[in-house]
């Protein structure tokens, strides 16, 4: 393992790249999401230039995952239902080797779905995206040293190391700076703004949009990198134009759909 | 049956006084739809004038179905329990001789509800709003030719043809043109807006407002006409003044409200 | 119990000061509510400064409304599943002195959803929000003169009355004019904009609003005052910059975020 304090730039060419390439090839993302940023997600991956599909009946949600370019399972409002079709969901995707993300929606202080995000986490998604404290409680929870032994972003970049280094995922961990952080390499997202903060569903929709990317890119981290700066670069233009979180927010759909793929 | 390609022009005057009828009624409408359309369902149907109700539980989906205006059963996030009350709504609305819309979204590739679309299309609908794969999909599982014998909107008119007869429903099929299919007529709905392809729920919103339609036009045609002619002129305005689909999302609830009732 | 009639005037010193102090503890506000709502739901938390939390599995829903600062239980699109959560986060937020907001939509036409209120309601919530019909219903369900009884203002403000004074709750009764009733006293918040009745969502928020500010107020009357005083200031700034009921909606989050908390 490598420093992590190790970061390279942004890798911009590339991200142009992978948005072109989304906007091409449209593909088919499954979102098992939570109710309350449901909407949003579907409205950040058509505008960015994605297909969303939400579908959650354990009966059914093996067959789109199948089918899916990404797959993700965000665990936000999850019932016993919903777990049903995140493990029917994730079986047919590994199945189909159709790639998957993690989004443990405030795990560590709720027992029952921590258990769950556990699980899951041992069919191996491509990437989990989480905020600070959920990573250190999904490490804890995994044998790492929890939640209450560490603080800060250093902490969690070295928690998201050591949950990186488990399943083979990629850890993209979101703050005012992101961390994309693999087993031996940690990227880091700059940009963004504070109102992202202040709108329901953005991490969520982020994490659909890693799934989206995962179709396309070559590879988990480059598609993490992607999502976050794609994310990072709207939310910046939409702040300008904005009066406070409602119109940030119409303003980020309308400029993930205005992202430009040529080099400026 | 006429020649498919027989059309007659958008009977503007009567959507007027459709509309007008609708926002002097303001019409119960009983929505059981999917999580992620139904915020702007709701504000799509309030916009417009009509009072949406959305109430999905069996054990009291039939007391509401029965006493609305119109019903939609939109399958987009269905559960077993949601179909259950879809089952439930259906029945009560069919006694009480409540019109009722049926949106199969995503029928075909998932088996699961396109048997479920099935079972519903029994019990007769007054429309079915869908696109053109939805609508092949559910006349090839009713006994038609199936999706993958036909191609085109041509295909889907054909298709709907062949569906509008069997149960008595009206088809309608959304498109860059939408066609309101009956058994022995197509009539065209031009206009609309690229940007409504580029906003989640602009299509679940309009078999809401199909229903609501229901509840105040002389019958399933005229309802279907009023709902896509409204829906066409709104999202033309909004698209107007719209930076992209953020904004076009905010612009058509207000032009929806804005649909002037007098002729011009 | 004094004249129904009497009022005070909006304090507003009052509001301000717990304005300032919700955003200075931005309280953790679980919700269980409706699918219809709860992205609006979420973002009016946000903006005016607390921390929205919707967690609704039976599972978990007791653990987070025992550590939560209020609980609001909005029964719009409920379940069996979420009553059951109801019950258990309500059990929960009362062991651990946790205050909570009712806000028992459509009860009165629909009897399964009546009953659950009425079971709730003995398990004494500091607030019950609704509108004057479900005020009526919650009443004669409760054994008082019921909805065919009564019509007006006045017989909510009165059912309302009775309602406080049996389980000792405030009623905060939402119309042209609100009012806050305890079992002798009657507040009115003026103010607000028929938008708020044109957009989904806007009197479900404000139950959240209620929860929340239950965290940080002095009294339960005190924070549904603040709550509605709130929620009609930013209205009030909102419509003047709208078009129509979308970028009413989009402005009010807006507002919301920008009230001052310093006197003017």
């Amino acid at each position: 393992m490598t420093d992590p304090t190790a970061t390279r730039a942004w890798p911009h060419p590339d991200v142009v790249a992978d948005l072109a390439a989304l906007r091409a090839a449209s593909p088919l993302t499954h979102c098992i999401t939570n109710v309350v940023v449901s909407n949003v997600t579907a409205n950040v991956l058509l505008a960015t230039g994605a297909s969303p599909a939400m579908v959650h009946a354990p009966e059914e949600a093996g067959v789109l995952a199948g089918v899916a370019g990404g797959l993700l399972i965000n665990l936000g409002t999850v019932t016993a239902e919903q777990g049903e079709a995140a493990r029917v969901a994730v079986a047919a995707a590994n199945a189909a080797g159709v790639p998957w993300v993690l989004d443990p929606v405030a795990v560590g202080p709720l027992p029952w779905r921590t258990a769950l995000a556990l699980e899951l986490l041992e069919s191996r998604p491509a990437v989990i995206r989480a905020n600070p404290s959920e990573v250190l409680a999904l490490d804890g929870g995994a044998g790492g040293r929890g939640v209450d032994a560490t603080t800060g972003p250093e902490a969690a970049v070295e928690a998201g190391r050591a949950l990186a280094a488990r399943p083979g995922a990629v850890v993209a961990i979101s703050g005012p700076v992101d961390h994309v952080v693999t087993g031996d390499d940690v990227v880091t997202v700059p940009g963004g703004d504070e109102l992202l903060t202040r709108v329901t569903g953005t991490g969520c929709a982020l994490g659909a949009l890693v799934a989206a990317f995962l179709a396309v890119a070559p590879d988990p981290a480059r598609a993490a990198v992607a999502a976050h700066a794609v994310m990072a670069v709207a939310a910046e233009r939409a702040s300008s134009g904005s009066r406070g979180p409602g119109s940030f927010a119409v303003g980020l759909v309308d400029e993930l759909s205005r992202l430009e793929t040529t080099p400026h």
